[in-house]
């Protein structure tokens, strides 16, 4: 455990590690395990409140079916589960749902999943954040009060920490995940011990109010939709559980089976938490509403708008373990602990999918280099704005964010199923061995199963959801996916346009001779050092050229230049309206016209400076002639620095960005293995 | 006239004229005065006022000491127009009074002068502005009721209009200007027949108020204290009268005589409005008060606070014209609107003075060149600013922003007047020609006595305004002259870090051999140009360099490489993390520390695009490596452009913001004449 502090460090900073040496930087599984199951563990501190508080709209009474919709995701739990260990051994490279769905149902597919998982990270962070937030409400007042300001902090937080590349570690995930984990587990333990065997009454603080129906004894199809709708909340559970498909290369040997392992100890433990959860909520008579301040009731009278409805995780802690008793306070903070890093997975997520989107020409290119800082902090920060902005627009009320938050997480879990049946389909059509053929079934068998199975959930969350907020998230889909259409067909176009023809390719752009121009401003060592770095590239004529925007500095300088000797012509142009640029830009362009043939190449000396505010002092004409000498056709400019002392503080800074983290190193695992090519062994 | 539109256009926009058509382009002393007059002539609609403003601590009866301060006002302008036809005599070059102390004073005056001025800008802005609102609101009830924000809408409007650049021509100052004198003379003719001739009693809307002295009885020490202080008040009618001194060149022929004749008339208008409309006030009993809401009263009860006092020529107008008359209108209007006229003149004098201040390297170079329309821009967004906070601070009360703006103005003639003094005493050292001599002594003796004058006036603003609101100008002023010494200061150290050494100058920075390396992604049109054009420069070494991102897309490239048979050889380095930036420096590090004499060539292949978004998806890897390289010493970096299809776009678009003109050409004259050497000619 000790060498696991050092990891990212290596990875990140590292001495260059050799690839025999990269082994020892993989993540074993007891520590993979909370770094990639804080997501979907962190959900049961919302998902089975959202199911009771769906089901209070036709009464309490209604409570009684929670078991079953329990059961349903438990299910679906499972079959998710079993899908997704299916793509990790046939997709080890960690491309994700992404690349399932790109390389089997084509690109359209493929941008669709990308599109739903890019909206799915921001709600990640607006709704693991709430949520946390609230938890954490439970035990702490001033947070509830300032509900919105406490989320929107909390993000801000995250953005900085990540923007500022702080280190990351295995442990970092690993003990709040497990303090959780345990303490929940302690908590069902104690919770069923003293119901079950010491036969106490256990009280959740909500459970002497009662529940004003909002539509009493609901029957037929009103109350299945109720049902599916709770369903649909429930299924909240479900979300993160993809993530370790991104993950396998960061898993020790055997990456996919380590991967497969994990993931169906993550389901089982995610399944035991949620169901008893809602187990103890149903024996200490947890009582929750959607509209609680009109349709909870405490002696007949409602609770009015200052009441706060606390997450069922913290209602029933304080049932088992007492209101404000150690361990009540433990699990809250553990609850907003693993919210917290949930919420941070999503700062990795994005800028990854990001990255891997840039490659296939969706994002810009930039983005597709690793440690790019610029490139991963305009992500970080477009992400923490549109979450703290739904945040803001959602009160941070975690049950209105979760409307939002499934439909992307099953869009993605379709498509990448879908695109699992077409992987074994293509795959069988050329497996001849038996044994290999009869694994390829039963892996198609079970895509198909869960494509079906999420496909359906998809179609519930989308009727049950649509006009409670899925459509924020439909539209938020539409315009990721309309600006990476765009991107890619700029791209094309442009690489279209740029190429290179097959016969005599370079016969037209090679122009037959040069001739290079010094800008000269006055005579110091920048322009020597300019002068002298011309001279040594032989052009086919060579000459010095100033602007005369002062008559008498021209002349100090004309006579400077004779006196010193220097064997280059000095040409001075005339500005009487005192312009730098147009002058040079005609002066060019007439070379260019009187030899259409050959090509200019013109020097200008820099100053290399260390600040900001030195930037603003030099070089700003340079700059602006440079921007329109690149119009001119036949033209290449070449910018002589000349480094003054104050560059060394900028050399220091650029080295220091330069040792930055790209935070979410842990969970990526080495770069070199990411991306081949898909294995068809199941 | 007719020509008059086209001047502008022609000066800025020209075909470049020849130097002996540019006196068809300059102004008639007819619309010269106009042109420079708008600043001091307006200042007649709030100084009257606050004169009477001031008295009224003293109850009512102190009014009757305003004659006295009018007629200070009168002989304080005489001066100050005798010693600037001195100026314009000896200063035809349009420098001003910065180039005046500057010369004569030394740098440290001169950099005072220019604090005060850029100050002084900021306050025309905020007090004109101001001002014109209140006259505006004298007939406009929306416009009072809603002054700050009016008064920042119209900076906002006057800073979008000179932003654009909109084309201006002597007619656009003429009009409004000559109908404002027109109708102030009007007024004052009309007043006096009524009163003098007729015999009619008229009445300000003010007339049957009381004031309440907050001191009764004022005598001594305090009386005169109190008489200072408003006649300081009334020097605000001298604001604005030294601009002419700034635009001697574009007069006519003879400039300077020209000039110094329509400064005459311009002092002569001025202070017979300034004394008519005193005169006025008096004779039509107009009550004013510094704190009219409890200091007025109307029948023994204070106005209270929705009391809204209006400018003294505007009730003087009320009753000379009748309320809501013809001829009240259009004085309201018409003054407003030359108030307005008079802020934009600040809007022209604020870069063109940080123009001349460039020049002596006490502001960013870039500055200097004219119609540079990013340095412009960045001048009036920071004049706009400081006086929309102003205003904004002050809450659009003129009275308020007055206290501040008298000091600016008067350090600048105080210095001025005593740099002209030792102008003269210089040149009567060498001149023998008895006549001049006798010019020079009778200027001499007006400057000195302007000086002492002026210095007076300065020290008894100081002394009276300090603590109502000149402090924060002389912080102001403070800051700017902090600001200009510390960049005249790097300037300074950076000269002297580059300046070439007499002996051998380029010895030590030219290297031997140069090694050149073309950056190489993909094999397309722009990479063949930039290996042609590298070609073209013989290097003692020439190759190709890639970097190996992605293993796939290497071999690929290498192959077309082959096959292409391209005569580069093509090196190739590896990235395990996918970075581009670092390998590419350390190699080109490692080049030369190999052969430490060696310089080496990088030529970088970049996308003209034609939008800013084109900007995020092309050349951002190439830019950052090209910030590094800089920093690398011994490396030239050549950017060979390839200009896309959509970079026509961008053409046109530089092309249009080159045709922008910069506002303030008509006062400015053309640029050929301006810092000359002065001459000594009186």
């Amino acid at each position: 455990m000790s060498k696991l502090t050092d990891v990212p460090k290596r990875i990140l900073i590292g001495r260059a590690l050799r690839s025999d040496r990269l082994g020892e930087t993989l993540l074993p599984k007891r520590i993979a395990l909370p770094v990639f199951a804080s997501d979907p563990l962190s959900s049961v501190a919302y998902a089975p409140g959202e199911v009771l508080l769906v089901l209070s709209v036709a009464g309490v009474s209604a409570y009684h079916f929670s078991p079953w919709i329990a059961a349903a995701v438990v299910v679906l739990m499972f079959t998710v589960v079993a899908s997704y260990r299916q793509n990790v051994h046939a997709y080890p490279s960690g491309g994700g749902d992404y690349e399932v769905a790109n390389t089997n149902l084509g690109p359209k597919a493929g941008l669709t999943v990308a599109s739903a998982l890019l909206v799915d990270y921001v709600l990640t962070v607006a709704v693991s954040i709430s949520s946390g937030v609230e938890n954490l409400g439970s035990a702490v007042d001033f947070v509830i009060e300032h509900k919105v300001l406490s989320a929107i902090a909390m993000i801000l937080l995250l953005t900085l920490m990540n923007l500022r590349g702080v280190k990351e570690s295995g442990k970092l995930f690993a003990i709040p995940t497990y303090v959780f984990v345990a303490g929940v587990f302690l908590m069902i333990a104690w919770g069923a011990w003293k119901g079950i065997v010491l036969g106490d009454t256990m009280k959740a603080p909500t459970a002497d109010l009662e529940i004003k129906a909002e539509h009493q004894g609901l029957a037929g199809f009103a109350l299945v939709f109720l049902l599916l709708r709770a369903f649909s909340s429930g299924c909240a559970a479900l979300t993160g559980v993809e993530a370790i498909s991104n993950g396998v290369p960061a898993f020790r040997k055997p990456k996919s089976r380590n991967a497969a392992t994990t993931l169906a100890l993550m389901g089982a433990l995610a399944v035991t938490m949620f169901c008893g959860i809602i187990g103890l909520a149903m024996a200490t008579d947890v009582r929750m509403a959607e509209k609680p301040a009109t349709d909870l009731l405490r002696g007949g009278v409602p609770v009015g708008d200052d009441y706060v409805q606390n997450p069922v995780i913290s209602q029933v802690a304080e049932a088992v373990f007492g209101p404000g008793s150690f361990f009540f306070v433990l699990l809250a903070a553990a609850t907003a602990l693993v919210l917290f890093l949930a919420a941070n997975t999503a700062y990795n997520g994005f800028p990854l999918l990001g990255s891997i989107l840039a490659q296939d020409r969706y994002l810009p290119r930039q983005l597709h280099t690793r440690g790019d800082r610029l490139a991963f902090s305009n992500g970080i920060v477009l992400l923490a704005g549109a979450a703290a902005l739904l945040v803001w627009v959602y009160d941070a009320d975690s049950t209105k964010l979760i409307q939002l938050y499934i439909v992307g997480v099953f869009v993605s879990f379709t498509l990448s199923q879908i695109g699992m049946v077409r992987h074994w389909n293509r795959h069988l059509k050329t497996e001849r061995d038996p044994a290999a053929r009869r694994r390829m079934f039963r892996s198609r068998a079970i895509n198909a199963f869960g494509a079906t199975f999420t496909g359906l959930v998809l179609v519930v969350v989308l009727a049950t959801k649509f006009t409670h907020g899925a459509w924020v998230a439909l539209l938020g889909m539409v315009i990721f996916y309309g600006t990476m259409t765009a991107i890619r067909r700029h791209y094309d176009k442009v690489a279209e346009e740029i190429a290179a023809a097959e016969e005599r390719p370079d016969e037209y752009v090679r122009p037959s001779r040069v001739r290079s121009v010094v800008l000269v401003s006055k005579l110091h060592k920048p322009t020597l050092r300019a002068l002298a770095y011309a001279k040594l590239l032989h052009a086919n004529q060579l000459e010095a050229l100033t602007v005369s925007v002062d008559p008498a500095e021209t002349k100090a300088l004309k006579a400077e230049w004779e006196r010193r000797g220097i064997d280059v012509p000095l040409k001075i142009l005339d500005s009487p309206y005192r312009e730098v640029t147009r002058p040079v830009i005609e002066y060019v362009k007439g070379l260019r016209s009187e030899n259409p043939r050959d090509a200019v190449s013109v020097y200008i000396p820099e100053y290399v400076v260390g600040h900001w505010y030195e930037h603003l002092l030099h070089n700003q004409s340079a700059l602006r002639l440079k921007g329109r000498l690149l119009f001119t056709p036949g033209v290449m400019v070449t910018s002589v620095p000349y480094q003054l002392a104050s560059s060394e503080a900028a050399k220091k800074r650029a080295r220091k960005r330069q040792e930055w983290n790209a935070p979410g190193a842990v969970r990526r695992g080495p770069v070199d293995t990411r991306r081949k090519e898909p294995s068809g062994k199941a």
